[in-house]
Order: structure tokens, then C-alpha cells, then sequence
């Protein structure tokens, strides 16, 4: 028997629609039900099997014990809050139900339900895992196993909720980690969204030069394709992170283009000395990385 | 029977250590010379066996028909005529020898051995394949199987040790491609220098923040870790190659710089139309890579 009868996913994209495939297929939920706002992603969601059904929002809020929140955060920031006033609206039919998000920024999240007086119903969580792809047909098993999953401010949850919710993340062999909104943030602004802004950059000044030279790409080597591939993430989900964490992100990209200045500074003095410092302390990053 | 008796391998790292394992093992070469100037290096390079035996680099080029000249572009820019001049010294026992260089960047390269008597001697090569590590350690066999090999200038160099260098490249599974030297120059600026630096300065940013937050890189995603892996590249090979390639590469990093400022200005307006058009736009990487 499942742990739980029923859950939600509001958005069936590559991080719904992959949650969804493994809490059912482990046996975490008897039944999964999808909202998907687009029509071609709902029908090909169905298609796929990432929802044993897609219903209207209400219908899936009144019939789920847990719903996932798993739309682009501009989106999460509004909802979250809408589906607790609803939760207050049935009253004791809602008592035990939880709403999750999965979002990668959490500040503004957290501040848009902070005097929600359902607020004990929602879990801030951001499972840290992902590719480039998005949409229904990116969804795919396992894309969870073995990553870290980051619980924001759960003294503001109820226990018992927070308990569900590692029950659910543990389904997705992920590790949790606890942490409040501001530093996630932070934390975020430099492990991912920085890197994810260098790749948008770069992919735009080699397509500048690509109007040029039409096949000056095609000698393009792994080196070249692992550094642009975040690139390849999609505005829907990335304008609206940017927007949120703007501040933590100004920060990072500020002291970011400091340094690329440097680099370019000695480059163009041809100060070998400094371009060596410059590589020779970029090279620590074997600390963190392997 | 080996197509070549002996070849001479001039630094026996990632490069040239990977080229001599394949070039033995695939009957390319009978025997394999190596020189070596750390004596780290060539005492490790013996014992993994990527040589038959270390010696010094007068008798390597006396020995050996193909002398592959494998290390930082700031040293091959002197050695090349060097041992153009020593073919000219020797007189008719060279007259059949060839030179080659690996580097990735060659317009010095090819100034510097321009007017040489023995420039036909010679055959610029750049086998597009690598990793970020460095040293014999590093060294591989299968590291260049289904890249492409750039040949610049062949019209210099003697077509019959352009056909020899095409067959050992060919024993290597690469493909090989033809090209000016200040093509390939302006060529590998886009495809491979400015990715090193991007990386290089992103991996400076992280590390600015990990002096005070020591523990914020343990979450570190696979996105992080492929945008900022060329980072771990060496300063003794990336140095030189900045220097050589001043003038490309400074162009390319300008236009970034613009790009960057271009996604900054909009993340501090908070410009969600103007982050959407930046990013799609990016997006159209997909038309370059996978």
C-alpha cells in the first residue's frame, strides 16, 4: 500500500513530471494527479504517464493529500498563497493537506505566506537536481537519486508535515538539509544561478559571431559544449529566478565581471605573471570540485 | 610491421603522452622517444611506459623520423625553428625527418618559422582533444579517437610529410581539417579560449565567497561542475596560449563583457522582457551544440 492515497503536481514539466513518475512507481502515492495549464503539455503529460489523470486546479487541491507546486516561481509566488486561503476555505477537509513548492529562490516565497494563518500547511523545499531540457517529454526516473534536497525555514511547518515531506524526499533517495530562505538564497545565487547567467552569456557572443562565420562551430569541442550547456535552460523558468534572487545575484555577477576584467586586464597588458596567479588560484577550485 | 620506426615524443603529458601510447599500440610507431625536462615527469613517464626510453632531445632528433613537439606554445614557438635547425645541420640524415607541433594556437607558430630553409619540414598540427588535467598521469589511450585534427598551412610543408602526418593522425581516428594558421586562431578563440576563461573567472568569483562561507560549495550541482570544470586547466599551458592568441581572444572577451553587462542592467532593472529576450536568444545555442 502507498503511504499516501493521493498527491498533486501542479505543472508537469521536467520537475513535476519526474517527481510524479517515481513517488507513484515507488509506491509513495496510490494516485497522482496532474494540473497543467498548457493544453499541449497536459495532453502529452497524459500521453506519457506522468498523471494517472489531469483535472482543474480546485478538483486537485479538494482530492490531494499532498500537492506539489512545481511551476516557475514568478507563477509559485502567487499560487502558494492562493492554494492556502482554499485550504482555509475547507475548513476541516483540509486539516492534514500539504502544500509543497520546489522552487530554487525561496525569500520572496517565504515572505508572501509568512502571516498566512494556514501557513504551517506549506513546506519549502528545493530538490536540487535538473537538466538543461524542460517540458513533459524532459520528465524522466531517477532524476532525484542521490541529490540534496534543501529545506527552507521548517520551524515555520508544522512537524508533522516536515515529517511527510522527508518521507516524500526520501521516496526520491535524496538527502535533506535544512537551511532559512535568505541563506538558500544566497547559497543558490552562487552554485547555480551564476553559472546558468556565464552560459547565456557566453552562448551569446559566440552566436554573435556565428552570423558571420556560419561553420566556425563546427569543430566545437567538449570543453566548449560543457560550458555552454546551461544555456540551453529555458526563459519560462529562468526570468523569473533571476527576478526574485535579484539582489544575491547583482552581487555575484558584479564581483563575477571584476574578475573577468582582471583577466582581460592582463591578457591584454600580455602580463604573463598575472594571467598565471590569475589560472593558478582558479585552479583551487579542485577544493570543491572533483 | 609499424608504418614508422621511431618517432619522438617532445613532453611527455596529457598530449603527448596519450598520442605516444595510441601511436605504439596501434603498430603506428616501432619505438617511441621521449624527452622530457621535469625529471618528475620523465621518471613517471618511464614507469607508466608511455615511451620506450627518456633521452635527451639531441638524440631524439637525431633517432627519430616523426619528432612531435608536445608542449606549452610558449616553449614549441622556440623549439620548432630549433630543430629545423638541427634537420639543417644534419644535412641529408634529415632529409626525410618531419617536425610537428600540437598547440591550439598558431599564428606565432608559423612567423616564427616562415623564411626557415626547412620550413617544408614542417607540419602545423592541432589534435582537438584534451582534458582538464595535466602531467603523464593524465595521459590516455583513446584520448583523440573521433576528434578533428586541424593541419594549417599544408601548402608549406612538403606534401609527402603532410600525407605521412594525415596517416598518423588517421591511427588516431581523427579526422583532419585544413586551415590558415590566423583562421585557426580566431577559429579556437570562439570554440576553446574563451571558455577556459569564463570558467577560469567564475572559478575565481566562487572562491572569493568560499573564504567566508566555507561550507557553501557542498551543494554544488552538476550544472555548477561542468560550467566551471575547465578551471582546473593548467597555468602552464593557458598561460602562453592567451599570450599568442592576445588579440582574438581580447576581442572575444569584449564582446562578453558586453553580453555580461547586457543580462546585468536587466537583472538590476529587473527587466523581465528585456531577460527573456537575452535568454532566448541564447537558447539558439541548440543550433551549435547537442
Amino acid at each position: 500500500m502507498s503511504k499516501v492515497g493521493t498527491i498533486g503536481v501542479v505543472g508537469l514539466g521536467l520537475i513535476g513530471g519526474s517527481m510524479a513518475i517515481d513517488l507513484k512507481r515507488r509506491g509513495f502515492a496510490g494516485t497522482v494527479l496532474g494540473v497543467e495549464a498548457d493544453s499541449v503539455n497536459a495532453a502529452a503529460a497524459e500521453k506519457i504517464g506522468l498523471a494517472d489523470s489531469v483535472v482543474p486546479l480546485d478538483e486537485c487541491i479538494e482530492r490531494s493529500e499532498i500537492i506539489i507546486v512545481a511551476i516557475p516561481v514568478g507563477g509559485a509566488v502567487k499560487l502558494i498563497p492562493q492554494i492556502l486561503d482554499k485550504f482555509q476555505a475547507l475548513g476541516q477537509k483540509a486539516k492534514d493537506k500539504i502544500v509543497i513548492d520546489v522552487c530554487s529562490t525561496k525569500e520572496n516565497l517565504a515572505r508572501s505566506v509568512h502571516y498566512h494563518p494556514m501557513r504551517a500547511r506549506y513546506v519549502a523545499t528545493h530538490p536540487m537536481a535538473g537538466t538543461e531540457y524542460s517540458g513533459p517529454w524532459a520528465a524522466m526516473p531517477g532524476l532525484y537519486d542521490g541529490h540534496a534536497c534543501i529545506i527552507c525555514d521548517s520551524q515555520e511547518s508544522d512537524p508533522k508535515a516536515v515529517r511527510t515531506i522527508e518521507q516524500l524526499y526520501d521516496a526520491l533517495n535524496m538527502r535533506t538539509i535544512y537551511m532559512n530562505s535568505s541563506n538558500h538564497d544566497v547559497h543558490t545565487a552562487y552554485i547555480s544561478h551564476i553559472s546558468h547567467v556565464t552560459s547565456f552569456a557566453l552562448a551569446l557572443t559566440v552566436l554573435d559571431k556565428e552570423k558571420d562565420e556560419k561553420h566556425i562551430f563546427d569543430l566545437a569541442s567538449g570543453g566548449f559544449s560543457s560550458t555552454v550547456r546551461l544555456a540551453k535552460s529555458s526563459p519560462d523558468m529562468w526570468t523569473p529566478i533571476l527576478t526574485q534572487n535579484r539582489d544575491n545575484i547583482l552581487r555575484v555577477m558584479d564581483t563575477y565581471i571584476e574578475k573577468m576584467n582582471a583577466f582581460r586586464d592582463a591578457v591584454a597588458d600580455s602580463d604573463e605573471d598575472r594571467m598565471r596567479e590569475l589560472i593558478t588560484e582558479a585552479n583551487k577550485i579542485k577544493r570543491i570540485i572533483r
